[in-house]
């Protein structure tokens, strides 16, 4: 499957192309992505994905192939086809980094280009911020609620599809996490990769103690052992019990994956403590999210890391925002839609957010990109005639970007409860123009 | 980025091949995918995304590029390493076809091989047939709520990332959607894709009117004008005044995206009749899942077709299934993990289904596949020696096939809300296996 096909997009695009083409309406239009409303399970928001983003608008183009494919569809003039395998994005991106904070309202990028660049690119350019957005918001929950200690993406398996898995590594390890579970997120992005045992490994063999030594026998590096396959504590027993006998110091963690882990992970640090290996870590996973993370550290529970599956990589209590890509502004003039529950502000856009004396953000304030006021701008130009303005930002940049912004959060927006709305403003001139340009489109 | 490498998986997969080459185990091994609980907002599940699955296997292996990001790593024995450049899948698949129904634990796949070649595919396997088998089980319960009238996946972009999108449009197509608006479904799968227009397209244009006019000058298939931009009713009255001033005929409907759909869809119409355009369909669209379809049809909504987007795409109430593929078999013998709340049937099974005389599903059996029952056994062989043993299904015979299990469905089970719990029983046989694999294995 060729997925990076420019037919990976909506089939009114093209369609609409096809207008635009015959009219020649070829003039700049402004078009922004934002999120419409903060859903209930989530206080703040974090940006991610915008690197594949302008790989994509960069390498954007139609295939001698995929032109065939269209043509097949008998829907098209062959005109417009020789002019859309010409076609290039030759337009202006201005975007927040990723890892930044934002809003519901908030246009976290916007594309101003010819209109047909411009519209065509909405379905990929929404697909793929709002995946890694989505990701990266839940996994920031994680990490508040971690405090520091380690946490893994497991979540591989169950993600919606390949491509899926892989931005989900890439999106919590921007938000905080320490690595992933998918192999192939390490020569795709360097992202540190883990691993462990599963449970057939142990049933494989004839006992567990036989598959314990094995793997041992096997691995040079730290080595984890799964011990909930039969009886976890039993399973402790035997780890203290071998370590003991062979004097192995590569005994790095032990890994709990059902249960009750709270009492579990208690039990199974007494064990190992009195047997004198304080050293061994207790690593948990199994149906893990930012509630039971924060349920087991209120508790005390001895656990060192965390396996974060299914719940991060669907984003399981939020598997979609309520995201668009809206045109603001057409030949010069802006424009905006009044459907019922569903009207956006018009124009250019800027977002600017105070800080308090003691660096946390002390409220956001949506204005015209040609307004000036007080706070910090949050969308920069990243790229000019369709070139990027500087080399991508290296994902540890981005993840420092991520902490940094996590540690400026306002007390009351880390709580994983609905906490209190933080306070974003639109400007009296935004308001205006909303009211001007609906007196003149309708 | 090379999706299809197999390094699309978790670390320990490998990491515990390395384990199985040091020891030689390379005896057969027998691991079932099934789900382990019902999720509670679904009475049936439907089996979907078997040709990828085998696709995969088929064409699994490793590139020197793999092989060499591998050995980067530095922790793979060169050994090793040459011998997993030389792996193929050479195993046997037993599984259900692409739209049956299924419930918990009865497995819908099972992989016989040796084991490092089972063990190795797990995670891609699961992230296959989860997705696809999620996204059916959501559009069955559309197909049953819509009674007839037509679908079409709309959700591409907040589907998660690229495959998901194509996926998604693939098993809803099984599931008996008419189409998808993706485009690249038609050329890779066949699947029949509609289109309309965005709200940017009525925004670009200085009055709806024009855009209207415009749109249909450019276009001479089937026509559907999106009427929500500004004023749904005062749209459809635009549309009623082009049509009977042009004469079109190629008005094929007019698509709803907000507000109050029941009571709009009733004035629409209204409006539509009384200018004699009775022929004019409507189609809505715009946060629509099964529910919505049901309480909209319910109420004598004129809605002839519906656009389903995120609910359906992300399977928005109910994003991931409890699946596993799990070792039931190593070397002649059953095995089963019975990790708390996970335990599993051990050993190779089959499912029978008793059918009434009206042809309804009258409870399903989970036996060993040597036992032999009443009934029709859901899973056949359909890969030998890694080999398929036919060619792939056709799309349209899978889809036939849901529809024929929809049919079969009983009443009680066709309710979208909670219904009693389909009768599935496990053998004596079964269960006797299962103390004896406890009392072997600990």
């Amino acid at each position: 499957m060729n997925l990076a096909s420019p037919l990976l997009t909506d089939l009114y695009q093209l369609t609409m192309l096809q207008g635009y083409f015959d009219r020649e309406m070829h003039a700049e239009a402004v078009f922004e992505f934002f999120v419409r409303r903060m859903p209930e399970q989530r206080n703040f928001l974090m940006a991610a994905g915008l690197e594949q983003a302008l790989e994509y608008l960069e390498t954007l183009r139609f295939s001698a192939e995929d032109i065939a494919a269209l043509e097949e569809l008998g829907m098209f003039s062959p005109a417009f086809l020789r002019w859309l395998e010409k076609l290039r994005f030759t337009g202006t991106v201005e975007a927040m980094r990723e890892g930044n904070v934002f809003f519901a309202d908030e246009p976290i990028l916007r594309v101003i280009a010819p209109l047909p660049q411009a519209q065509l690119v909405e379905s990929r350019l929404v697909n793929i911020l709002h995946f890694q957005t989505l990701i990266a918001s839940k996994a920031a929950r994680c990490v508040l609620a971690a405090g520091g200690r380690q946490l893994v993406d497991f979540g591989m398996r169950r993600a919606h599809g390949s491509e899926a898995a892989l931005l989900a590594a890439r999106a919590s390890f921007v938000a905080g996490f320490s690595g992933t579970a998918t192999v192939l997120a390490k020569p795709l992005f360097g992202i540190p990769i883990f691993g462990t045992m599963a449970h057939s490994f142990i049933e494989a063999h004839d006992s567990e103690v036989e598959a314990f030594e094995h793997f041992m026998h096997s691995h040079t590096g730290p080595i984890v052992l799964l011990i909930d396959t039969y009886d976890t504590e039993i399973g402790a027993r035997r780890v203290a019990e071998i370590a003991q006998r062979l004097r192995q110091p590569a005994i790095h963690s032990v890994r709990l994956d059902s249960g009750d882990l709270l009492s579990l992970a208690k039990n199974v640090r007494g064990i190992l403590d009195s047997a004198g290996l304080t050293g061994i870590r207790i690593f948990a996973s199994g149906g893990i999210d930012e509630l039971e993370i924060e349920r087991l550290v209120g508790n005390g529970a001895p656990i060192d890391g965390f396996g974060i599956g299914t719940s991060l990589d669907v984003s399981e209590d939020c598997p979609a925002l309520d995201c668009v890509y809206k045109l603001q502004e057409y030949a010069g003039r802006p424009r905006r839609k009044r459907s019922t529950g569903k009207a956006t502000w018009p124009g250019r856009k800027q977002v600017f957010r105070r800080h308090c004396s003691s660096g946390r953000f002390d409220g956001d304030c949506i204005a015209l990109a040609s307004e000036n006021l007080p706070g910090q701008p949050l969308l920069k130009t990243v790229m000019r005639n369709g070139a990027r303005l500087d080399r991508p930002e290296s994902l540890p940049s981005a993840r420092q970007h991520a902490r940094d912004e996590l540690e400026r959060l306002p007390a009351y927006l880390r709580t994983l409860g609905q906490a209190d709305t933080y306070q974003v403003d639109v400007t009296g001139v935004l308001r205006r123009l909303a009211r001007d340009v609906d007196a003149e489109f309708h």
